[in-house]
C-alpha cells in the first residue's frame, strides 16, 4: 500500500471558491484513498461545504482564519496582508514538513512570492520555473518555463531541463523523456546566443534522466515527439498564451459554423458524442495544474478559474508528484 | 481608372511550379485588369501552361532562364548561383524600375538575401521585418517582424510599428491601425527592458499613421481588438509557430472525433456546408502572402506549399501594395 500523503490546500483563492475547492476534494477523495487535505480558511464558510460534499472525518483537518488573499492583490500587497491569510498558513505548513505539497487557484504572484519567502530553493539552482502540461497528439508534454523568469542564461535552461524531465517522469513513470529547446529554427545554426550555448551543454554531456532531442519550433509543440519542451519564461509564456488564444479562436469559429442554420444546430445535435468527444480531449481541466519547479517542496497552482473537476485534477497532479518523489529526482540530478 | 503595374514573379519556386504560379496568374489577370506580370523561368515549361490557362499575350512579359534557386539551398549558395537565376533576374528588374514589386513562393532565405544584396533600405531604418497577415476574429491583422531579426533594440521595434501600419493601410485603406506590443502581462511592469523602452517611445510620441495601445498578450492577437502586432523577430517567429501547431492539432482532433463513427460522418455530411464555411474562414490560402518591410521596393514571399489560389491571393497582396503606395507611406512616416 502506498504510504498516506497530505497536500495543503488553500481553499479561498480562485473564481466560486471555496466552493469548487471543497467540492474538488470530495471528488478527488473517492477515488484517491491514501490521501489526506490540510485545509485552510474560513471554518464559516467551509464547514458547510464539507457537510454537503460529504468528506470523511478522518480525511482532512480544517484550519481557521478569515485572512485571506484577493485575485487582484499585487504579489507584495498580499504577503504584507500577514502571515494568517489562509495561503500563508497553508506554505507554512509545507516550510514545517506538516504537509507533502501545497495547491492554491487564488493570486498566482502571491503563491510564488509567498512560496519564496517561506520555502528553499534546491541546491545548485538559482531560478524557479513555471511548468504546466500541453496536451499533445500523443498524450501530454510538459512545458516549461511558462513565465516565471524573463531572463534566462544557458544554466537555467539546463536546469530547466533536468526539472522538467523529473516532473514529466513523476507523471507518466512508464516513459523516458524526450527534451528540445523551444527555438525558431530546426538547423544548429538559428537561435540566439542563449539558445545555442544551451544547446551545447545538452548536447555534450549525457544526462541519466532525459535523452536530448535538439531544436523544435512553436508548429511541432503538440506534434507530441518530445515530451518536455524548455525556454525561457519570455517565449514560453508567448507561446502559451498564443496556443490559448489561437484554440479559443478556433473554437468560437466553429461553434459559429455549426450553429448559423436550422441544419447545422441538427446535426451538431445528432454528433453530440463525437464533438463532446473532441471537446473532452481539449478540456483545459484536463490538464489543469502549474507546478513551480526549483523550490525544495512542491508548489502547485490551479487555474483560477477551473471548477471543480478541475480542482480535482490539481489534486491528482500534486499526489503523482509527491508519490513520483519529484524533489528527490531533482535533487539527485543537479549537479 | 487605376495606373497600370508591373508585377516581377520568380514563377520557378515552391512546390508544384511552375504550374500553381501560372495558373495563379490567370486567376488573378481576370479580376485585375490594370496588372501585367513580367514572368521570369524556364518558358520550355512556361509557355504550354500560359496557352493551358490563357493567359492574354498583351498581360506578360516572359523572361527565359533555366538557372533556378532550389528550396533546399542555403541563402549564400543561392545568391553564389548567379545573376541569371529566375529569381535573381526578377528581383533585378524591380532595382530597374521595370517592376513595381516581386513575389516569390520559392527559397524565404535566398529571397531576402538576394533582395537585400540588390535593393536599398528606406533611409533611417536599421532593420527590415517580415510581416504578415493574421486572421483574428474581427478581421484581419498584421504582425511583425516574424523572423528576419533575432535581437531588436527599441527603435527597431517603433520603425516596425510605423511600417507595420503603414502596410495595414495600404490593406485596408478605411480603418485607422491600432498599433499593440507583444508582451507577456498587459501591465506596464511586466516584460524586457527594451519592451518598456518601446512602451516609453510608443507611449510619448504622437504619430500620425496609427493610435498606440500599450501591450498586447499571446491569448488577444485573435481577438481582433488591435490591428498591428510588434514584437522582436524570435518571439513574433514563435508566436507565429505556435499558433499554426495549434491549429493543426485541433484540426486533427476535430476531424478525428467527427469522423470516429458512422453516425458521426453521416452528420458532418448534412453539416458539409457549414464546416465549409468554418474551414475556408481558417484557410490560409486567403491570407497568404508575407511582406518583407524595410526596403525601398515591396518583396512579398508567397507560401511554398500554397496552391494557385494562395498564389493569386500574393498577387493581389502586392496590388493592393503598390496601389495603396506603401513604400512611400513609409518614407513619409519615418523620421
Amino acid at each position: 500500500m502506498l504510504k498516506a500523503i497530505t497536500i495543503a490546500i488553500d481553499a479561498m483563492g480562485g473564481d466560486d471558491s471555496p466552493k469548487k475547492v471543497i467540492e474538488g476534494i470530495s471528488l478527488h477523495s473517492k477515488f484517491s484513498f491514501n490521501t489526506n487535505y490540510k485545509i485552510f480558511g474560513n471554518s464559516d464558510l467551509i464547514n458547510p461545504l464539507i457537510k454537503k460534499y460529504n468528506i470523511s472525518n478522518n480525511r482532512f483537518e480544517l484550519i481557521h482564519t478569515t485572512n485571506f488573499i484577493a485575485g487582484e492583490d499585487t504579489a507584495l500587497a498580499a504577503a504584507k496582508k500577514g502571515k494568517d491569510t489562509s495561503l500563508w498558513l497553508a506554505i507554512d505548513s509545507l516550510k514545517k514538513n506538516e504537509a507533502h505539497a501545497i495547491v492554491s487557484a487564488g493570486n498566482t504572484g502571491a503563491l510564488f512570492l509567498i512560496s519564496k519567502l517561506n520555502l528553499k530553493m534546491i541546491e545548485n539552482i538559482d531560478k524557479p520555473a513555471l511548468s504546466a502540461l500541453w496536451p499533445s497528439k500523443k498524450g501530454m508534454n510538459i512545458v516549461l518555463d511558462l513565465g516565471a523568469n524573463i531572463d534566462c542564461n544557458s544554466k537555467n535552461l539546463v536546469d530547466f531541463s533536468i526539472m522538467g524531465s523529473a516532473l514529466y517522469g513523476a507523471l507518466f513513470p512508464h516513459d523516458r523523456p524526450k527534451v528540445a529547446l523551444l527555438n525558431i529554427g530546426s538547423e544548429e545554426l538559428k537561435g540566439n546566443a542563449m539558445i545555442k550555448e544551451t544547446y551545447q551543454l545538452l548536447n555534450q554531456n549525457n544526462f541519466s534522466l532525459f535523452d536530448f532531442k535538439g531544436y523544435i519550433e512553436g508548429n511541432n509543440i503538440m506534434e507530441g515527439n518530445v515530451n518536455v519542451i524548455v525556454s525561457d519564461g519570455f517565449t514560453g509564456n508567448i507561446a502559451l498564451k498564443t496556443a490559448e488564444g489561437t484554440s479559443n479562436f478556433i473554437i468560437s469559429e466553429l461553434k459559429k459554423a455549426l450553429t448559423s442554420s436550422l441544419i447545422g444546430k441538427l446535426s451538431s445535435i445528432i454528433n453530440f458524442s463525437n464533438l463532446k468527444k473532441f471537446k473532452d480531449k481539449l478540456d483545459p481541466r484536463l490538464y489543469n495544474g502549474a507546478i513551480l519547479l526549483g523550490l525544495d517542496k512542491p508548489v502547485i497552482k490551479s487555474h483560477g478559474s477551473t471548477d471543480s473537476i478541475g480542482f480535482s485534477n490539481s489534486l491528482k497532479v500534486c499526489e503523482k508528484i509527491i508519490n513520483g518523489k519529484l524533489i528527490d529526482q531533482i535533487k539527485e540530478n543537479i549537479r
